[in-house]
Formats: structure tokens, C-alpha cells, sequence
């Protein structure tokens, strides 16, 4: 699949459409002076092009019960255990996010818990207990202060 | 704000949002086996609980163009510069994730740049040039197998 | 249990009991300007709450001969090792505290010993010969500026 | 002053008073074996030799409020800024312990605070307000298996 | 400069041209079946796109007196003096090589020196010398067992 | 074999022939003011000391298609697997250096790639496959201001 | 036995002792203005105190042709080996001095070697051939500008 | 000068020397047979190389009251504080030795001191005290299994 060369149009409709997927083509057809047609046409290339992937609600995870955010490196025993410790760290509901890295760490790994108790309860019970990780270097996210996607 | 108590169909709604944000109501009441007024309420209720906080397109970074993603270890010369320095990290547009964090990092983010080329110029032209920073440490992640949202 | 709602009250006479558990209740009284009875349902009610758990005699480590305080940071071969080493561990009398924290080691723990050579002894033929110990760190306490309870 | 020689009898009334500093004496004298006069003798030893240097409350911090306990490294710009450093840490009631250690940080310390969000604020605005510090390390203690008193 | 497309013939007249520059264009021809002319174009094909870049003599180090080969991670007071310090470096014959990278160094470079003691001298009279360099580490390589050109 | 002496005029020729092998000699002894003979002497001499070993093509790595560049450092499980593990890396073509060092890697080793992607796939399925190897840590080059050979 | 107290003209009596063992008794009775016999007995007091265990010639180890000194932090993959390690490290005359210290090492150690090749030789082929290593760090020292006694 | 070259008869009388400085020659002659002349003539040789640089009683650091040894790695602000730096640790006769080396410390120095509370006495007001001193980092010794001389 080429790369679809996005023009400006593309990406100020992607943007308005990143902060708010319900806002109604008129409307943005409207702000950027162009038909609604357009904005359909365009909207449509972007998906073609596996650029736009959907649409999803945004949540507040602290307001969903998520207190604690943590990055956390994991070291294995035996760097070739890299494709199956992925298999069981999917397995984890906590783990939202899991990278292969340049860095010291075999997996990087980001996961959200309800709190200090729950990390404890997943960092012993659940990720320590698979065996073939022989350490793990927990970073606490204390603020989060830049959040933002991506500019088109 | 007290926070709102969710039951399994909220976070059954939630879930199925968190896929598609423009599933239609009706779609949904008939899989849960509720009313539409129902699912209404209880999205509405989320919403005023500020749990659900929007809606937006997803996207796929790569496709946008975006190539390399990496996270990025800073280390400040004074401590004290954490504030300042998260204000002129917010003005690039590159840094799309900041943490302050219990490890031994001053500031750790998360970039994201088209090309190898374009992250040595954020790094040397834009992040280093920041003069209360003394060093910084690159993860360039080549895989990032898990990328998912907390479960509701 | 719900949690004791302290007042300054409370706190005053708690801040007092932690200098000095044996002070009477009427010299207590007397100085918070309330009745003796007022200060024995104020200590009720925080030993209920599970707030002051009991009375001990304040002891000098140093006067008892114990010359040498110790942070050892442990590191195991393998993590899912971890409540077995703390069961080892906690049969040790000069292993004093024991943390699982956020950091690169397995366990983290505080040591007291008579001297250097007590210290070499234990390290060697105490901790270091739990076999599923890889490795152990010690930070030996040259100073100790401060040491001293929470505030109420 | 020359160290106090204790004996087997000596050893086991400290223990007794390390668990219940009110203990009667007589209770100690019939446990023992011995009359309430000599406890009571030893008692007096152990305090002129200020072995044991007084009576406390003893308190649960959690119970207190205080849910969160974490060791932070903390390095300086310049090794001989350690002795004011001290003098700053004493001056926030947070801090409860502070050591010089042979390891890497400048200064090691213990912190109290009630909440991830305390904690952050006692890192940001207190600790790396100090402009004499450099950077900090912060080990969150996810659990406390082990906490106890010396053996006499 | 669009990039020339390499077909089997390309790569191995340029893998017989990195191991002998000198090897008559007949010898090649006879080799691979074709005219001389054909491995005249191709050359010609390869300089044209910069893939050749020219002939050197290939030396060996150690019989040119140069017994010591090190890489050294430089550490740099300010992130922001690496424009600099690569200009001072480069005036240094003894540097051969000098890399930007990911990692937790600020410049990484590769030294050859005459001696363990020539070595010193580099490191403390020149390198050391350059005011904004906090600190280097060095790693000696004791044995160089895989030393090659990359494969066409 | 003693080592050739090498004087000012071996050195100017020796400088020019890296630079370009292909230059003729009546050139250079025009530009040194001797005869062509002592050229042709003096680099008989230079190859029979092994300080020239041959000539070889330069080519440019990026124009070949080699886009990434990098420094891994690989810890064995065993020190003592180090042999045979040279062995398995020398069998990968991506694998153009490698160096048993002074540092805390047990094998310090320079790869090059035709791309990130490519990098990811050699790291997982060829260097981690290699069972004694515990872990790795990678340094992309993002820059390399300086290249060059040591001067004669 | 108990520690014999030094005054000071045992300490000058030593002093001179450990610049140059041959000193005659009476050079030093005539420098310190008290009798031989003061000096003989003043050393027969140290040497039955095993302060001075012996004489000795002092050598020069780069005229010896010991031309690498350098310090080994050895990691074992298991703690408990280290008692057997060291008596394999005993067999080892390039070994001169072993340490068990309270760093991340597991054996500290200090090798001299007549050269690099040498020191590769040790290191491959004599300690990293111990099969309970896990790796070494190497520091050679580039210069020794201090080097002596304790003052007595 | 050029080196010595000792054969197997001066190996066995440096050994011995280095054991005792005050055998006599003539024991040594017996024991090697060969004239007491012949030994003479020898130990005057090695003399003249400089290999053997004088005699010195051999001392036991611990009778003397030194009961800690321990390795200090320094941080300098800046690399180029290292000659200066050199001189002021020179100044303090607890410092024995001090390595330039290839490792991260700027400096790597000895220390003997009589206690844990002297050792803290050096490092906070004598070496932190040098205010181009960064940072340090402390190995005490705990054990010391080896401790001898090159082997001839």
C-alpha cells in the first residue's frame, strides 16, 4: 500500500476529527470553506488509507478507577524468551502498553492499576511469577503532564 | 466529585465504546438486552462522572508518516528546572508524553518523528538546545507488540 | 474499619505519647487544658482505631553494641523467588526491615550487626548462602542525621 | 562512658519492655524468677547506660494516614553541600530518616507521605526545591514484610 | 539522488573491488561471464551513485605502531556543547571515529593510540583538557575478532 | 618480524595511498621530489612490514542502503561462553565489528542494517536466538561526525 | 592479645623502618637522641605486637616488566560461590590482592599483567574460564600517582 | 635504560628477598648453589635495573590501629580538576594509593582509616571538603583473601 500525501485540507480535518470524531461534516466543512462533499471525500481517503482506524470514546482513566500508572522494565534470563513472555504479559489486563527496545531491558511495559496495593499485588503475583523473568525496574508516574496525540 | 460507582453493564457500554464511538445506541440496547433510553442514561451518567470524556478518530502513526517512536530520559542540571522545562517541552510537537517518575530520570517522555534523521534534529536542535538540560538517554523502540486501553 | 478522624487534639496528645509513653494522664491534662477523663477516651479511641498499637521502651543500638547499620539491596536469580527469600530472610535476627520496592533490586533490606566483621559474616555465610541469591549491594550507614517519627 | 556488660537476665528484660514498656515489674520479677527489686535494678543499669533511653507509643503509620513509604537517593551538585542539605531535609516533617551511606547518593533518606499525590508534591515543590540538589531516585516500598527492633 | 537498484552482478563486482581494488576489470569480466565493458559500466554505475566512493590502501593498525584501540563515552556538562566539542575533537588525530547515539553518553568515539601511556596522555592533556567535558569513560579493546565490511 | 621504521617520507606516501590507491607513483614522487623508484621501494617496504596490506574500494554504507548503524552490547550468562559465541556472530553478515573490551559487556560488537525494521529482526531472530546470551543493549548511531583512518 | 600503644617514638622508629629495613640501630639511637638499646627494644615491643611482621625488599614492578595493573569487579551468578572462587583465584599468580567489599561486585580484585595480550590471556582463558563467573568489568589503571603506606 | 633480563637464578633470589630482606647471602647461596659472590654480584644488578628499589619492614595494618580499607570512587565537576585534585588527596595520609583508570570514576583512590567514624570524618571534611568534587562512591573492604606480591 503507497503512502497516501496527505495535503493541508487532510490534516486540519484530521485534527478537528482527533479532538472530536462526532462533529458533524457541515460544520467542518464550514471552518475550512469547502463543501461537505469534500470533507466526505477526504474523510474517506484517510480511512482507505489506514490512516483514520476508527472511532473511540476517550476516558479519564483516573475517573475510571486507574490511581497508579507505572513503566516498568522487565529482564529476562534469557533474551530469547522475548516472544513468549509477550504471549503471557497479553494475558495481563493491567498491561496496556509493551515495547522491544535499544535500552537495558529486555521489555518495556507500561501498566495501570487501581493503586500502590494492586501494582503490588500484579508485580508479585502475576508478572514476577512468570518464570522466566528474572527482574523488573518499576518507574511510578507521579505527574503526567503532556498527554496528546500525534500532529497530522 | 464523588466517583460514580460503575456496574458490569457500564462498563459492558463503555467497553463496546471504547471500540466504536458511533455504534448506534439501538445496536447496543439489543446486545445487552436493555432499553436505548437505558444505555442513554447510563452514557450520560459516565459522561457527567467525567469518565467518558469525548470522542475521537483513531489513528495509526505509522501510516500518518510517523516511523520511529522512542522514549527519552532526561536528566535536568538543578532539579529545581523540572516546571520550566516541561513548559518549553510542551511548545515541541514531537513530545507527545511527558512523566514525572520515581526513577532516576529527571523527565521522561515519549517521541515520536517520521525518520531517524528527523529524531537526531529534535534531539540536537530542539531537546538538547534547552540549556538546563545536561543529558539525555534514548529507548528507540523497534516493536511495540501490546497497545491497548485500560479495561473498563 | 473506617478510619479514626483525628483531631488537634488528638494529635497533641499522640505527638506527647510518642516522646514519652509513660507521662500521666493528669500532667497531659493539665497542659492541653482539658479533663484526664477527656485524654483516656482520646487514647481509647486511637487504640481502637488501631492508631497507637502499644508501648515499648526506646532503645540506644548503639549503647546495645550493635556499631554497624546497613541498607543491603538483593538481587535474585529469579523473581517469582521473592516470598521464599523474605520466609530466609526473616530468620535472621540482624535483618531489622525488609522492603519490596519499585526499584532494580528483588529485596531491599536493613541490617544491624555488632561490627564489620559481624557484618562479613552475616553477608557471607548468612545471606549470600540463600542460593537463590545471584547478587547483594551494601550501603553501609556512616551517619544517621536524622531519625524520628512521623508527625501526627 | 564505658559500655554496660548485660547479661542473659538483662537481655531478656529489654525484650520484655521492646514489646510492653508498661509491663509491671512484678510480672517481670515472677516471669524471670527473680524479685521486683532486681528488675528493677537492671532496668535502672540498662537506663544509666542509656541503653534504654526512654517509653514511646508505638503507632500504625498506615492507620495514621500515612499510606505511602519510599527511600529517595538524592544527589548533589557538590559533595560539600551535604551538611546544609541536612539541615533543609530537617526542616520537612516528611523525611523521617536520613543517612550517609558509602553507596552513590550524596544522601539517603526515608519519607512518609500520605498519598501519591503528597509524595509528588514533597518531591517537586520541598526536596527539589533545594537548589543544591541535582536529581533524585525514588524507591516506592510496595511492601513491608519485615520491621523490628534489634535483638538484645 | 534517487538511489541505484542493485542487481546480483553489482554486488559481486563491488565485493571483488572491497577486497582487492587493483584486480583488472578482464579478471573480473572472465569471472562472472560477461564483457569487460559490461564491469567497466557498472563501475562506473556504482561511482556515479556514490556507492563507490573511491580506492585506499588497507593498512594494518597494529604494524603502524598503533597497539591501543579504545572506544570512549563522553559525558558533557551541558547536552547543548555537543556542536562544539565535536569540532575540538576532530582536531584531535588520535580520535578516528565519533558517533551521536541513543544511549547514555553524550559523544561515543574510538581512539587509536601507540601505547597504554600515549593513551593517558590523550585522554588527560587533550580530551580531558576541553573545558565542557565532565567525564569519560574508557573501554580497552583487549581483542578485535570480527573486523569487516559490510556486505553488498 | 621486526617492525619496519617507518620515516617522513614513508608516512607522506603511505597518507596519500589511503587516500587514493589508485594514484600513480610518477605522480607522487613529483609531489615528494624523488624518483618513482624509491615510491616503488618504499612500498615494497611498506607491504613486506604488513603495514600495507592491499587495496580495497571505499564505498558509502548509506548509499549501499545500509541505513542504520549501531553499537550493541551483548552480557553472556557465562563468561566463558565468550569463544564459542564469536563463533555464532561472525556467521551474520550484519555483524561488521566486534570487540572483547574492558567494559561490564561481555562482548561489545557493530551492526549494521538496511533499516529499523531490519535492526528488529536481526536482534530477535539472529542475535537473541543465540542461547548463552542473557541480554543486550543497543546503541542506534545517529550521527558520525567524524570517520576516519589513523594517521600514518 | 591486646593492641600494643605507640607513642611517638614508635612511630618515628617505624617510620624510618619502612623507608629503608637496614638502617643500622644506632643511626636511628643518634637521629631519635635515645640509646640502641631503646631502639632494639622499641622494635622488639612492635614485633612481638605483629605490627612489624618482617622486612622486605621493595621492587619496582615496570622494571620487573609488569607493565598493566588493573582492578577486576568480578559478578558470580551465584553469591554463595564466592569462598571457592577465591581459592581459585589463588592459583592465579597474576592475582595480587582480592577483595570482598560492599559494592555490586562479587570479588574485587587486582591483577598485573606484562601487557595487554597478557591481561587478554588472563582474562579469557584463566578467570573468565571459572565457570561460576557471570562477567568481569575491567579498570586498568593509566597512572598511579599515589602509591605508599599507611602513616605509622 | 634498558630492562634487565633476570633468568631463573634472580626470579629465586628477588622470591626470596621478597620474603625476607635480612637472609643472609650466604643462606641464600646454599640453598641456590652458587657462591655467596655470585648472589652479591646479582642482587647488585637488580639493584642497578632499579627492579629491586629497596628494603622495608613489612607492617600489619590492623595492629597498627588502621581497622578500615575501603575503595572510593571520585566524580569531579570537571575532568580537567584531575591533576589538581591529585595534589589535595596527596595532602591526606589516609589516602594510600590513587588510579587514573579507564573506567567511570574520574579518579579511584585507597583509604585506610582506624574506624568506621574516622572514615566518616575523611570523607566529610577532608575529601567532600575539595570543592571540585562532585560525588563519591564508597567500597569498604569486608574481607581481604589475597594480598601478595608479583611473582618475579
Amino acid at each position: 500500500m503507497t503512502q497516501y500525501k496527505m495535503d493541508n485540507l487532510d490534516k486540519s480535518i484530521l485534527h478537528a476529527l482527533m479532538d472530536n470524531a462526532r462533529v458533524p461534516y457541515a460544520e467542518l466543512a464550514k471552518k475550512f470553506e469547502v463543501s461537505a462533499g469534500t470533507i466526505h471525500v477526504r474523510v474517506e481517503k484517510m480511512k482507505q488509507a489506514n490512516i483514520i482506524t476508527g472511532t473511540k470514546v476517550s476516558i479519564n482513566e483516573k475517573n475510571l478507577g486507574y490511581d497508579v500508572c507505572c513503566f516498568i522494565g522487565i529482564n529476562l534470563k534469557n533474551a530469547k524468551d522475548y516472544p513468549d513472555t509477550i504471549k503471557r504479559l497479553e494475558a495481563l489486563e493491567e498491561v496496556v502498553e509493551a515495547y522491544y527496545t535499544t535500552g537495558n531491558y529486555s521489555i518495556f511495559i507500561k501498566v495501570v492499576t487501581r493503586s500502590i496495593d494492586h501494582l503490588q499485588d500484579v508485580l508479585i503475583n502475576k508478572i514476577q511469577a512468570i518464570d522466566v523473568i528474572q527482574s523488573t525496574e518499576t518507574l511510578i508516574s507521579l505527574q503526567n503532564p503532556i498527554n496528546r496525540d500525534v500532529t497530522p
